[in-house]
């Protein structure tokens, strides 16, 4: 097999996991993985030899792209926008997700090296865009990096699995969000 | 044994199980339960016939000792101290104890009839604090009872798995309260 082809697979399986483990959680099975994404299960066990390396490689492909954003964020030019823009993404991209966001709302602990790497540039994004906004006082210069990341661990935890109405979740967001910008913002 | 006897074997079997789940998590040995209440483990299995009927009555007493003090606040003629304490509390309540809060921040998800009745009085209680607070304008009047919620089971979700420092919880808590005050209060 050609290795682009063998790159392609290995992306499909990637993508019908996420979908499947969506759905499912951690007990989702290889075989339905293989079903959704077109190929023999040998196929997804020559990629992914565990399901554990297989979450892995979802966190870190779901990692990859919230930095990209940030970067993009950061770069806009609009410090407020980026900082809360971002903080609302991740919440975001938790919802409704029980089986791979302990890795992202962890940030640091009980993550394999590669991952820590990925949660240490992850917590440097949102530390960057928080100073930015600090510096033109679009969030309380008060709020350190600890208690936004505590913060936002706690808004990931309760989209990961509160079942909330996407308004509920929306309204606490903003609540919470409310909190960080300086008085006269409000 | 006197009646009084064992209404006191079963306080102090529940004290030590609170003890020792905290410490421990649901991987707490009724044997090592039994050796904390200095009672035998036939004492424990006679009162808690199992190790759920057990993790059911500590939550249930825990939430008892809420209610009674959201009761004393609503009636302490403070509004404002009486909502954001008791919000505070349920925080502080559930920090660092993974084993017994899912009951309470599920808040009505996945309970057995006693405890889903005790939740439902839970929710009666934040609500009528809520209202009081907002009556006196010491709440956003468009902060509605379903994102105070969701913004509790994330704060007290982050307190209980985070290991964060008290220090950091703190400010935290203090910044998504800010978020629930309204704008000339801040």
């Amino acid at each position: 097999m050609a290795r682009s082809d063998a790159v392609r697979n290995r992306e499909k399986v990637r993508q019908a996991a996420e979908t499947v483990l969506s759905e499912q959680g951690l007990s989702a099975r290889m075989d339905e993985i293989a079903r959704r994404a077109g190929v023999g299960v040998g196929t997804v066990y020559r990629h992914f030899a565990t399901k554990e390396a297989l979450y892995q490689a979802i966190v870190t492909a779901r990692v990859d792209v919230l930095l990209a954003e940030a970067d993009q964020l950061r770069e806009s030019g609009d410090p407020r926008t980026a900082f809360f823009t971002f903080f609302t993404r991740i919440v975001a991209d938790a919802t409704g997700k029980k089986a791979y966001t302990d890795a992202l709302r962890t940030a640091g602990i009980d993550l394999k090296s590669e991952q820590a790497a990925q949660a240490a540039r992850m917590r440097q994004a949102i530390d960057d865009l928080l100073r930015n906004a600090q510096q033109t006082a679009a969030v309380r210069r008060d709020a350190a990096l600890p208690e936004i990341l505590a913060l936002l661990r706690g808004a990931t935890m309760a989209a990961e699995t509160g079942d909330y109405p996407a308004a509920v979740l929306d309204r606490s967001l903003q609540l919470l969000l409310d909190g960080l910008r300086p008085h006269a913002d409000i």
